[in-house]
């Protein structure tokens, strides 16, 4: 497939930005009283991504990982560009799958194509989502903001993809069809935390999405914020499995109970796993340790 | 190299919105009464960029050309993020070379770091620079503007990014040391066309840089704008190379002399090329071409 016939098949998918496509630029100017908030992922063939499975496999966890950044942030999407270098051998069923991954994911999430760039490669797939999202002016919820004395906390069930994974490497797992599904589907379709955007933006101090791992992420914020962070160790049974992108976040210790409602309205599962200290570095009980971080390869 | 030591080399290249390289976002906001405009472009070692080059070359390269389609569309630059997949094995000096590419090419436009991505992959390197710039809202020059009547011009010397190609390769080429040194000049640092942005959206009805051939570029302009561009055949004789990353525009015929009067003021060559008819794809002397167009492939 040449680069025309792949714009073809992606111009359905362009928002008013994207100018249907024809253009070599976009535009996207954020609301009066926005500031636009940008974040971008790779994902490579075999490295991040198990080679062989469909095409929309592989797109739409890209674009669900690139967007999972900006959920991070407190943002809201507005678009996303798209940059590919695709194996010169590979079948239009696989790239019209890629591109059906996208319009699933973009559709989701109210977040059209605007833009990109695409070529060849005699090595694997290589493709990068740049995505675009807005906040109130000034709100952008950063790593650097953690204080001595918050509470920190992840959503969801963490290390939930790492069994998605075994799954999808058929590697054995005793396991119920639906619980198969439930973990593979955690692995292939990280849920963006949109839905917890605001709550985010009105009590979190620091956030990020766990991609690495929760040890390795809770580093992050640690390193940003000049704090320690003290994790339960109750809380850290599957800390080092990657992939899970939920959200780790701090916040002010009076708002338990807020955040808790809000989490209920939205059935997102809220868990209390550590504290801020002064200090540096992440702790677990009070012991310091140290976040390898990780992220699946193949 | 780990991922790591790769953002801390990098780290001296972030603009504000950067926010230091720590976030796994940035903050990009236009001021107020202008437009954000993107761009993207993606280059393969060995497919865009020869093989074993030092890596200063390959980065300077890529964000030069992604600042060109930047100036196509008459934006200043205001920052670019960077997704790259590097080969396992990539030593350390080359690294570090790409780098101090970067660098140059960033001060040479203003143009801070802000963000991106960075992996590894089992094949070659690929890379993608995301462009931002700012317009005055609404005046971004678009590929779909041209009108019948309009005259077409192209800037600067067509051809030259070619014979420094083959400088490159150590094909036979009899040229002065200078004209040698001036040719893979074009090639490896194109000079995206900024300073005459301001001309470009005063007088151009649509524009576009000739990253792929004259003729190509006509034909996406043509296309765009639902007409045919007719070019001069004494002007097209450089016309299906690619590279130059000149631009292309088409104008109302009664502003030549300003066009000439504003290029002259910046040192800037200036080829009237052509002229847009009714109808449709691109003509040499009133005869129909069709556009191959063509990008340097290693």
């Amino acid at each position: 497939m040449n680069e025309r016939d792949f714009i073809a098949l992606l111009r359905p998918l362009a928002g008013p930005g994207g100018l249907n496509l024809d253009d070599d630029a976009a535009v996207l100017t954020p609301p009066p009283g926005q500031d636009l908030i940008i974040s971008a992922d790779t994902m490579v063939e075999g490295v991040h991504f198990p080679l062989g499975r469909i095409g929309g496999g592989f797109s739409e966890r890209l674009l669900r990982t690139a967007l999972s950044d900006l959920a991070a942030k407190g943002a809201r999407p507005i678009g996303y560009s798209l940059c590919v270098a695709w194996p010169r051998e590979r079948d239009q069923t696989w790239i019209k799958g890629f591109v059906r991954g996208l319009a699933d994911a973009q559709a989701s999430f109210d977040c059209p194509l605007i833009g990109g760039d695409t070529t060849t490669t005699e090595g694997p797939l290589v493709a990068s989502a740049t995505v675009f999202g807005v906040v109130p002016t000034g709100t952008m919820v950063t790593r650097s903001g953690a204080k001595v004395g918050d509470d920190v906390w992840f959503t969801g069930t963490l290390g939930l993809a790492e069994i998605g994974l075994k799954v999808m490497k058929r590697q054995a797992v005793d396991l119920s069809p639906s619980e198969r599904l439930a973990s593979e589907e955690a692995y292939l379709r990280p849920e963006p935390r949109f839905a917890f955007r605001k709550t985010l933006r009105r009590y979190a101090t620091a956030a990020a999405d766990i991609s690495d791992g929760l040890l390795s992420e809770a580093g992050h914020i640690a390193n940003a914020s000049g704090v320690c962070i003290d994790l339960y160790g109750s809380a850290t049974k599957n800390a080092d499995f990657g992939d899970d992108y939920e959200l780790l976040f701090t916040s002010d210790a009076a708002n338990q109970n807020e955040l808790l409602k809000a989490a209920g309205v939205i059935g997102l599962k809220l868990t209390r796993c550590g504290e801020v200290r002064e200090g540096s570095g992440v702790c677990v009980d009070g012991v310091p340790v140290t976040p390898t971080g990780y992220r699946h390869r193949f």
